[in-house]
């Protein structure tokens, strides 16, 4: 459809995400590698290894510079990596205090360290979103707490729930990944600085020091050079990939739950079809599963991508280039539909109701088993409801029904009472509670 | 690094094809989309579902018409597809004749003919350079027909070959390929129409007329409708995945060739370091492995995508999308890449004959070890060899001498001939031959 | 669940495939491997390299022998390949006559070549269940010809259909796979014969009429040595991953089709469930779609296998052995599990008629619209089309009610005809046949 | 090559590992799974769900009891999961108290459960070992903190490190994964107990206490349901493949460091060659990468297991069945391989000096260049080195002896001491420390 599915004015209406598209651009990534020259510079200078006024005026030619892709794409193409060709452009730019910029720097310490700071606004973003989100779900399973539907498994009825523990499930594994925010910025938000071969040799013994006043001036941790170690990329793959499957997850139920049969939950505004007036398609829950699907598939780059040669290997590192500005980029799209489908979330407790009832109240067949094994053997019990539910179906009557007119079980309970769906609100309210319960702070 | 490394700026000079990111550019696409509709019209009029004069106005109309992929975006982001807003787009300029289009077709037939010719396109533009690599390839394994190196397996020097012989090598996956892309034109270049459940059921009894007239009017194969039926995009991906792994295996052979302590073939304008003025890159080889890497690992979307719910389904089909485009400009990238490096390529036959003389011969023990087996048991000449090697590396001599002067072997071979590393030339030569005569025609 | 889930006892039954598993076994491997040595032995014979009474001895010798797994494990941790303390074992059993086994080849060439042999195994077992899953989709196609149904896309109601074609869609990725099955063997039915390098430099001018020998002897084409070239086991993953998932898209309508809330087809014996006694799990289904996705999941090592280093590499080779049984048993599961959905499948054609006349008749808007646009513009009918939807809904009429009602739109056409679902059995009706007709010979 | 390569007997030894297959096996599946239903029984007795002495005598009969996976096999077909063939066969065996058992559990409350306390055995196993391998891998670094060799980036010398921190670096990830343990713990080992449709509706207003009960005798973590919730699968995975990605780092690295023409590191007892006697291939290296790359091929299964339908969903939780315990002894098994490559590293200090001052001492060029950007703009300095390498390359001089040789440079550095790969050692031993330093309480 289009080479560039997250920045096509084409396709990215629908699969990217113009925030998260925006933090990861070129532009951005440009930005921030004039970022961390001009804030290494600062650090050199700091430490003492160029002078004060060098880093000075570094810093002030850096201000509000800004290359354009082009500038630096044949650089690219020559060198594997944009820096050489970035350092050599502002040089050019700034007479003899050029020669303080990138002092004992490699290209990969700049590359990583923009990449930080673009990953650092992307989750900023994202936690926004996803705080946002967890509270539209709370307050849509709150609002549903009392509404009865079908649970189902292996796509079959099983026994009833509540939609608000539906919606509490959905919520469930994105309360997870909420809490570890801060452990997953621990991972990643680290200053790279390793110089050539990873040892700094270059800055001798200042290199710790100047590796730590990089860190400060960039708002990151301090920590030991991460060529080889990339156990943050990896955690932030992790995380985006638990997202969109967890994403996914829920689009797959709205997709179902809203299809022409079931019709229980409608969510999203039905894209229109160019032949059939009547259709109105899951767009977005579409969206987000196929978001989810191509997430997934793309994280075996970041195994690879650690599995780097020596001291630096040109291309296990760009597999990361070509999988996190994806992944990030559709776990933003994601979100954003998310957003949307929950926003316009239209239960039909009708539906709802009816399919409880449907197949003469099998849905209950549990609650009939386990009441019956208060009274006879548990494999006796099954089979009675077996039965009941032959019997229901051939006479058109309910599970409830058929038993009470059992002679030898009508009397054991009242069966109405045992086996209504009502009974499983409180069980489904409970359980959505220690659900939402995990929400720190909510 | 980007969100787009196929068509930004920045790094579509390393990693992308502006002739293959033309042919599945978003333009293009939607030119292929307005002269799919155009054959459809016209299609459409031929059997005599639309007047003739009808399907005349709107071939006209849609003549060199060409819409802007952000006129499509908001209508993808509503329905899913671009075709419900190019049709009303195109609709809307065409007065009453515009009742015309788009008659009794689904959004699928539209977007899946239109990609069918992009991928005409690009499979010709594929095809163009394979031949002209593999030309490449047969010259200069031609011309090292007789340029003897220790062969490598496992890591570890193995038995002479001729460079010839693995340049042969490198080409033998590319000219079963090569082979192949008649048959894969007649999986993947079909025309698609089935209409909005794939039965055609709006157009009748006219379906397969239209359908073929539909064909002939693109240029493609008839067929029976194949929204459900992926065998297209299938094969074409697979194709594609081992044309990105073959040439993935011959820039892995060139990283280690060029490596400092190799040192035997140079390929490519080594690229420049930041920091360190020694260095010469490889940087076009990274490239192309990087590539072939993130293909393979695009490749599962395309077998989840064959996995379409009922008649068609948004998710799935999607999934395609993101991921034959990155596929075919990482095909084009990885064969513009190697078109270089092979034109480039610098044989160092010194550091070849240098490397089968280090080890004290070590490379001709298989040989040693087959020779002596005309004159005793099997392990006890290869016993004798494991022997020799040691008592070589010891005293500093080569395999042969360290046969010749022991009394018991010395006389059963002229051991200088015998281990002769130019004994492999004749069945290397014999092999490339071989791999060379596969490719037909040629 | 299982480290082993084809071969252990608790999964296989589910997962597995005795038949693929057993033609896929360590036992079967190592007799295959040691047939390919009795044939190298006689092709070595044949040629001239051993005597031929040697080579007579060492097929007497090895006619029948088997060795167990555990005989080789140890050689197998040490050599990375099983080749050595095979032929080690082997040899020690024959006295003067094993210097002639293993004469000039290399581990690759056995283990390859034996591979080879249980791959024609596993293609002629799934090419036989293959044509017999058509035939039995035929006869259920057939049958079902004139049922009609509502045929859905993007989960929601389209257009009619009939099931015939719902199942002929099924078939036709199936029909192409079963087409291209000699194609197919033609990629990977060849000998492997190179020697250490590839170059076959231990038996020099031999080489080739040995390899010839080979291949006669084994049954298989000759070939140059594909060492380095993966086309075969790539044609041969590429084609099972079609396959498993041209079922798992079958699987997946399955589970949908039997959904309580749909009930149009059911198939399989469904499965109990520990607690639920009304349950009727889509087991067989589940497990088919499982494997589609994990044999899929599989699909990217076999393009990294296919870029070894140099003349051989032993970590990228093992990749192959990793997948490709896998592949193999999950496609014959696939198969297996597939008849037994198609040999139980039961057709509910009452709730597949309520479903057609479910939602006022919307499905049939496509037509309606088609058939006012013979009246007036397109838009315009369209919008009609909408408001009769409208008007259906609160009126409680059907579709074609409402436009009856209509007093400027009631005459334009006998609505009842006009809107019929019978209408689409007769382009269901061709299509089906079309897709059936590519079945050649069938 | 095998259907079972983590249990056959020919290839478990190479690629599989005993103690965590004996830990994944089918048996301690099945003994977990009576283990869980036994505690479960137990928690019933203890909030009253069934009566004490009928939890006492399930308890008691199931202590010690083992049933086979053929046992369970036909119903693990029937039904897609073990439990209900389990518990009908345990029930049958305890006469009335069999009523007690499974009161209220549903398939995946057992499975799951069963499969957290393989995780905590698996787990303990792989943090034992890491720790321990850390420990080798800490004393080899210490051990050579001090050996200069040459630090490769982009497969080309760069400047020297010392193979002290190389081996850090080989640490530095698993130091990561190490310190995760515990979250890991967290997130992983916490009860599975939600009944039919995750509401616990069965065991009522007692089932938080029942599932707090089951916790405690197994000695899990409480907490909410989570068969929807695949947040522990997914962090054991991600966990998994990172430690497999970290070792297939290490195994490249030797790979190549032990190739013919590097030779800088040997490691492990080489494996021997059915051909040629002086092969000592890197069996376990090559395994481990094999592994490596296996294992995140696996992982996107996980995330598509975290997307199942509504309540519960047969095929996607099968997912990770396939995944888990493969990816699990993968781990295992390349900690294994590690641990012997570590054991038997026998690094070749003259080779790394020799590299060191191969290439007329190149290597030193980064640190010329920064010298001579002390008395002049950088860009001259660096023009100033490239001249210098090449009179060095034309002339054998040594860098240094270029530079001293220059008139107008001679005099500005003491050049002998000034591109001494000595000066490397320090700040390589710096960053050393403080890769180790990240190890707690180590």
């Amino acid at each position: 459809m289009t080479p560039a599915p997250f920045t096509s004015a084409l396709t990215a209406p629908l699969l990217g995400d113009p925030e998260a598209a925006d933090i990861l651009s070129d532009a951005r990534f440009i930005a921030q590698m004039i970022a961390v020259e001009g804030a290494f510079a600062r650090a050199c200078g700091t430490v003492g290894l160029i002078m004060p006024e060098v880093a000075q005026e570094i810093c002030a030619r850096l201000d509000g510079r800004m290359l354009e892709p082009q500038d630096l794409g044949a650089g690219m193409a020559s060198a594997g990596v944009p820096v050489p060709a970035l350092v050599a452009r502002l040089r050019a730019e700034m007479g003899r205090a050029g020669d303080g910029l990138h002092w004992g720097a490699t290209s990969q310490d700049i590359v990583d360290c923009a990449h930080v700071l673009q990953w650092r606004d992307l989750l900023a973003l994202l936690e926004g979103r996803l705080a946002r989100l967890l509270d539209a779900l709370r307050a849509r399973s709150d609002a549903q707490a009392q509404t009865l539907m079908a649970g189902r498994t292996r796509s079959q009825s099983a026994t009833p729930i509540t939609l608000g523990l539906r919606i509490a499930t959905w919520a469930q594994p994105l309360i997870a990944l909420e809490a570890e925010v801060p452990h997953l910025r621990a991972q990643v938000l680290r200053v790279q600085y390793g110089g050539a071969s990873g040892a700094a040799s270059a800055t001798g013994a200042q290199s710790e020091a100047l590796g730590a006043a990089l860190a400060q001036h960039l708002g990151l941790s301090p920590a030991p050079c991460w060529h080889l170690d990339r156990t943050g990329p990896q955690a932030l793959g992790a995380w985006l990939v638990r997202l969109t499957a967890a994403l996914g997850k829920l689009a797959r139920d709205l997709i179902l739950s809203g299809r022409s049969e079931i019709g229980e939950i409608r969510a999203g505004k039905g894209g229109g079809s160019s032949t059939m007036p009547q259709k109105s398609n899951p767009v977005g829950a579409e969206a987000i599963l196929t978001l989810a699907h191509y997430a997934a598939c793309l994280h075996p780059l970041l195994a690879q991508a650690a599995m780097p040669l020596e001291e630096r290997d040109g291309a296990a590192w760009a597999l990361e280039w070509l999988a996190l500005p994806q992944m990030g980029i559709a776990a933003a799209a994601c979100l954003r539909q998310a957003a949307q489908l929950i926003d316009s979330l239209q239960p039909d407790s009708e539906r709802m109701r009816a399919q409880l009832n449907a197949g003469n109240g099998a849905i209950m067949a549990e609650a009939a088993s386990f009441a019956l094994a208060r009274h006879m053997a548990r494999d006796t019990a099954s089979a009675h409801v077996k039965d009941a539910l032959a019997t229901a179906r051939v006479k058109g009557l309910t599970l409830a029904q058929a038993l009470a007119q059992n002679p030898s079980l009508g009397g054991l309970e009242d069966w109405d009472i045992c086996l209504s769906p009502q009974n499983a609100a409180a069980p489904s309210e409970a359980m959505r509670l220690r659900i939402w319960a995990l929400r720190k702070g909510a």
